[in-house]
């Protein structure tokens, strides 16, 4: 398979992800969180899907179409490892969705990655709330959901926290 | 439609034209003409479709992924209003393919730099060769050719020399 199917195979997987945390009764009240904007197209997506919530995006290097942007208020600017700790702290167990899309495609330092924002992600994250990720996460006692229809495995992974 | 939905669209489209040119008969023999590099996925893709034809990759600044690194005979660096005209001198009427991706989002300067480059294709196709591109283009007596099934009118363009 060739990189371009890849990436629109991965394209595909994250915006069914995201369409199927936006269906009525999938996802809990309260922010979203967007690590990584990039070229910003998926936080449109996230806008357009989640009309009214509060959704805070984690970037390092901001270098998104001006079409994109999030305001000020929204756009946590920093090293994600020391941005994302001080977020924990202020939604803790209140953040409804998490999209993370960072995998570097360097496996070692993806997996590495993964592993150290995993906990984060499970203080920060409300009872029955989601993760969707281009990277598999391990969080003890998540749930791992089932892909949305015509997702090859392994493509994103979509995770629920349990009830509290 | 949000802007990933609309890339999604876009890439699919990409796809579905090169796919399309790649079938049995659709292509004349030929070398191949990649505009833009980018991150390599597209010319990744062209040369699992065209395996044993020359793919020349034409790219300002280089900065692709190493799996989809061209070799330096292939890779021509530099402004493509310079570089294409003088790889139109060397393989005059005899590309099979072009494939074009250089649209920047600002309407006005794309317009104008399709309008600058049409001329140049015009000159460097094969007969019966092909053009896609994301970009509309105004090459006066060629055909321009209903796109893939699936794919909607606007998202790409594919275009046909006539017959010598």
């Amino acid at each position: 398979m060739s990189r371009l199917e890849s990436f629109i195979r991965r394209m595909e997987a994250q915006r069914a992800c995201i369409d199927f945390a936006a269906r009525a009764g999938n996802t809990p009240q309260g922010p979203i969180f967007e690590l990584g904007l990039g070229n910003g197209r998926t936080y449109d997506h996230l806008r357009e899907r989640f009309p009214g919530r509060d959704i805070f995006v984690f970037e390092r290097n901001v270098n998104a179409h001006a079409a994109s942007m999030p305001d000020a208020e929204h756009l946590i600017v920093g090293d994600i490892t020391e941005t994302l700790p001080r977020a924990v702290l202020r939604f803790r167990g209140r953040v409804a969705l998490v999209h993370s899309d960072l995998g570097s495609g360097d496996e070692a330092r993806d997996r590495a990655f993964a592993a150290r924002i995993a906990p984060l992600l499970a203080e920060a994250v409300a009872p029955l709330g989601l993760v969707a990720s281009d990277q598999p996460l391990v969080i003890a006692g998540w749930q791992t959901l089932p892909l949305p229809p015509g997702i090859a495995e392994s493509r994103y992974f979509l995770y629920r926290k349990p009830k509290a």
